[in-house]
């Protein structure tokens, strides 16, 4: 798993052949895979329905007619892709033999059961956890540069949007041109984007509304590009004009929570101590109860990936994991405040991919 | 579930009394339901985390913090809502008891781990199949209104874009054009639209390229709208300018075969009835071998739904399903035929929901 150290980390070979490597030291004699996004990982296929078998000596690919071509491009070399059915599972199961780990978060038990009638006796079919999702944590250079572009283009959808202004648009009006730009852009969003104008702000997860935005308001903004397969994540809280001592002193706190998170998050510091070192100065100032979420997640060819910084993890920050650090504030029926880069961890130091200022700006 | 005959078949305590019934019938206490669609078309609910727990006197649905609101706002009366954590499974599971039904082609094997460790020795989890699925399948009026609705702003996206014309432009400018349109028509597109014009025209699941669409091509579009929710599917066959007398004989035996699938589409009819009857004039023509897939597929929440009209499918049509009827011929290496309606099964004659002509029309 020490990517770095790969030869060529984004050829198929090497992800599937380091997967070989722990599949093998799992005890297992080869790993099905099904999760259509793992399989992008591990052989580049874009399409929608595959299947592949990765273990020592044993790299095999399925998809169906749609795909052949498409399959022919996209992967590289060593798989075997031999001819197949259109419902190709149980061709898949015939192939296993020994102990044959699945994703167990991903697979369905419908789905677990036709494979291992159709394996027989040959093969015992055992849950392997989230093998490929710990490879995925760790992104190698191209990987990076990928998200590094998504969020380039975000960046410049921010500084358009900001440039058309916020008040006396509604949020859908700003959320919907948001979207159509970072399309026009040659991207996809990696989510609906947030905005969300005063009180609306103090809902983390707020749907854009008809509601127009006024003067005086704190507007968050949370939008992310998905170029290429990889994503971007990123948010900015605006103010219409001045929005006021309070609703400053709120954005300062958590522009200080945010800087205390970014020098915190290192390799070898778990997700949770992370976390905690955001909430510090948040809960000095008395507003602990208001940042009711964690603090950050890994961002990749998901949106939502590892590993996850909060106070529930378990997952240690490792040199390579791309992370968003999103502290916030929540004052119901007033406003919320949040901050949100997403970095590069790196050993000599992160990489901030977010090139937006954090002052406080004035949007009219 | 006859869904014509019951009082307010839209109101949540109607679909999950009539879904209480079926679980009873099948000798199950509850029914645990956490797939996203299936709780939408049980309550009403939008959001993207929720789970519930229907059975003959049990209706309890949990989302997180985030989703209360909407919660409130969406649910229809009947549903107990209790206050819940953030990883709510557990909470469910601990109010199961006696035969726990669950939907097993979604449900995957951790998160059944862990429902039936925290259900403990008072429930048995067992896999019921696809009981919402199958309630789903047959529509009330308020859906068929709302896929008909999808379907007209299909339609007058269709009619755009012929105004716009194909010859001279890419597949994909025209693809993104559309599916623009959809988008500032209020919609979303209910999958990314196809735009395949001569040889590419042969691959059913054609991705729009580059290409210059040039005269005399034959050009597949296929898509279609997502309107609150329900979802259309059209798929018509263009001329850029005459395509010759071959291109024109296989367009109008695909007119021929969807005319007479249109016909065998009835109540009582086995989905793979209805496909044996749109294969009989393509394969008196020696073109067999050139309908790689099957008839059809119903359409509403998900765009893909019950029943599969198909050789191999065991579904019998009933009266309020919604399917597709779209029989196809695709000759490698030269061009593709497909021409598709979306129609509501009724027990005095179908309803088409789509509107366009089916007489080759040239484009320019």
């Amino acid at each position: 798993m020490a990517s770095a150290a790969a030869p060529d980390p984004t050829a198929a070979g090497g992800r599937a052949g380091r997967l070989a490597e722990l599949v093998a030291r799992e005890g297992l004699d080869a790993l099905f895979v099904g999760d259509l996004t793992n399989i992008r990982y591990l052989t580049g296929f874009t399409g929608t329905n595959a299947a592949c078998l990765v273990g020592p000596g044993e790299r095999v690919f399925l998809t169906d007619f749609r795909y052949l071509e498409r399959a022919e491009a996209e992967l590289g070399e060593g798989w075997e892709r031999p001819p197949a059915e259109r419902d190709f599972v149980p061709q898949l199961a015939a192939r296993m033999k020994g102990r044959v780990g699945f994703e167990d978060a991903k697979l369905s038990v419908r789905q677990l059961g036709k494979l291992q009638e159709a394996a027989g006796k040959r093969a015992e079919l055992v849950p392997a956890g989230d093998l490929v999702e710990e490879m995925r944590a760790v992104k190698d250079a191209a990987e990076i540069e990928r998200i590094a572009a998504a969020a380039g283009l975000a960046d410049e959808v921010y500084l358009w949007a900001i440039e058309g202004g916020l008040a006396g648009r509604t949020e859908l009006e700003v959320a919907r041109s948001c979207e159509a730009r970072i399309r026009e852009s040659g991207a996809e969003p990696s989510f609906a984007p947030i905005v969300a104008a005063g009180p609306n702000g103090a809902l983390p997860h707020a749907e854009p509304g008809e509601r127009e935005i006024g003067p005086g308001a704190l507007v968050v903004v949370d939008m992310g590009a998905q170029l290429d397969g990889y994503c971007s994540d990123c948010t900015r809280t605006f103010a219409t004009t001045d929005p006021g001592d309070e609703a400053r002193g709120v954005y300062e706190l958590v522009r200080t929570a945010q800087a205390a998170a970014l020098e915190a998050v290192r390799p070898g510091v778990g997700g949770r101590d992370a976390d905690a070192a955001a909430r510090v100065p948040i809960e000095s100032a008395g507003h602990g109860e208001r940042f009711g979420h964690g603090l950050g997640h890994g961002v990749g060819l998901e949106v939502h990936e590892g590993p996850r910084l909060a106070a529930s993890s378990e997952d240690e920050i490792r040199e390579g994991n791309v992370v968003t650090v999103e502290p916030g504030i929540y004052l119901p029926g007033q406003f919320g405040v949040r901050i949100e880069d997403l970095v590069v961890v790196g050993g000599q130091g992160n990489r901030n991919l977010s090139g937006l200022p954090k002052e406080l700006t004035v949007v009219g």
